[in-house]
């Protein structure tokens, strides 16, 4: 591939799911410019020939496409409107995606505040988890301008393969709170069902082989419900990030003065798991709480 | 087919549900006799060749396999044990199958009583709707004796593609509470999921296509959720038939001390649709209520 014809690509936060992703853009030519808080977590992207830069600034001043994957809106904002930040050093023309799940109403005033500088800012938010991630099959909510979502969407073709522009600037951010908020009431749903299960004295493996592919089937019920009942409560999904999600989706719904009870009562049992400590379980571990009968 | 070697089928309750599945008997070329609280839904059966009776116990007292699938667990105690109902009949080695949505520890004591008289009963409801009802594809959880079991499974088939006996007497209205209560926060989230994208201004659709295969995705999302979209609330399955079956499940956690504050919610927002007077709307038209501002 011809890499000079490529525009050049500058990646901001390479953790678990930003290395995965990053890796992607790299081996499909693109040169490529990485910073990250924590400088070791680039060294094996820099070992396949990523450049690494000493601030999102600098980053933003080499590339014309810049992507970002942090972790919580505050970062957000600093990245992108601190003094050594993405819009600080972006060149005119330039779009910046953030892959970040953030607060819609912070994605649309970084892309109001970007445009003034004719800089291009997209909120891209994805589902999918580090698995997805690393097999490039990323589903890819992406809010702002049309223009600009056509110019990138070879790139983010490179992480994902459902990728929808789905209105302006917040709207995929939106999208993503929407999945989340679906996936707070059924998970809690999920942990109910297979505890009962249990209680009753079933076998709720065999129960779930049952109900699985019916009215109560899903991903949650046919993904987690193993671990919960195998006791796997390893983190795919970190429950402090599916917290941090929630609070932002019961934000943005206060917003609009929409009343989520569901939601409201999954946020009080996952407040309840950061309380005794269980931050870094899987989201799924909420099922913890139940065999506790502590929900 | 030789109707002869053929066991006398006997079907009390012939809903929408019951008619369905009788019909698949009767096609199978079984004899079937046929009794209904309204006889004038059992005609159709009639013409196709079944025996009208005029209690249950006459239809127990001519059939070896005797079927149930009425109301609520109120109407299958008077079925079972009423004067008129089925032990009053049945002759002692024939079995019978409640497929009702009823109450387990009623389903375990009628199995004891039975079994008393030499007569088996297995709990067998179903999932599937009246569409898997019409187009045989029920899945059918059972609970009761195996060796009756055995003997009823071809009966059994032809009404259904997903069956298993999931333990003793009561195992199979466990297993269908189970089911619910999955279900009862799951169409929770589909709700407030897909207002929370309409009210921030996402064409829904759009949305439910890129997550509708994710994390969040699943039967209710990508069945139930279309509907809600398109306004569409007709029911499947009604309201007030939900609400009898969360009842069953609140009530049978409660013998287990178990808090489902999923299941509890989800309670409390049907109860205010029945006291609206939407009984009979489809249960995804819980909706509505979000659609309100009434959640």
């Amino acid at each position: 591939m011809n890499t000079t014809t490529l525009p050049a690509i500058g990646f901001i936060g390479t953790g678990i799911m930003g290395k995965s992703m990053a890796l992607h853009i790299l081996k499909a030519g693109y040169r490529l410019y990485v910073f990250n808080r924590s400088k070791e977590k680039t060294s094996a992207l820099i070992e396949q020939g990523a450049l690494w830069c000493e601030s999102p600034k600098e980053v933003a001043a080499h590339a014309e496409i810049i992507i970002t994957i942090i972790g919580y809106p505050k970062d957000v904002e600093e990245v992108y409107l601190g003094a050594n930040g993405i819009l600080a050093g972006a060149k005119a023309g330039s779009i910046a995606i953030d892959m970040t799940t953030s607060s819609p109403t912070l994605a649309a005033r970084i892309a109001k505040v970007a445009a003034e500088r004719e800089v291009a800012v997209l909120d891209a938010p994805v589902s999918g988890g580090d698995i997805g991630a690393r097999d490039a099959r990323l589903s890819i909510m992406v809010g702002g301008d049309s223009a600009a979502f056509k110019r990138v969407l070879p790139v983010l073709e490179c992480m994902g393969n459902n990728i929808a522009l789905l209105g302006p600037a917040g709207s995929g951010q939106y999208a993503k709170l929407c999945n989340q908020i679906v996936i707070a009431s059924t998970i809690m749903g999920v942990c109910e069902g297979i505890r009962y299960a249990q209680e009753a004295g079933l076998d709720a493996s065999a129960v779930l082989k049952v109900i699985g592919s019916g009215a109560a089937g899903g991903t949650q019920l046919n993904v987690q419900g193993p671990r919960m009942i195998s006791g796997d409560f390893a983190p795919g999904f970190m429950a402090e990030h599916f917290v941090k999600d929630i609070g932002l989706a019961i934000e943005s719904a206060k917003e609009m003065n929409l009343h989520l009870p569901g939601l409201d009562q999954a946020q009080r049992l996952y407040q309840r798991m950061l309380d005794k400590g269980m931050n870094r379980d899987g989201y799924h571990a909420l099922y913890q709480l139940y065999l506790a009968n502590e929900a």
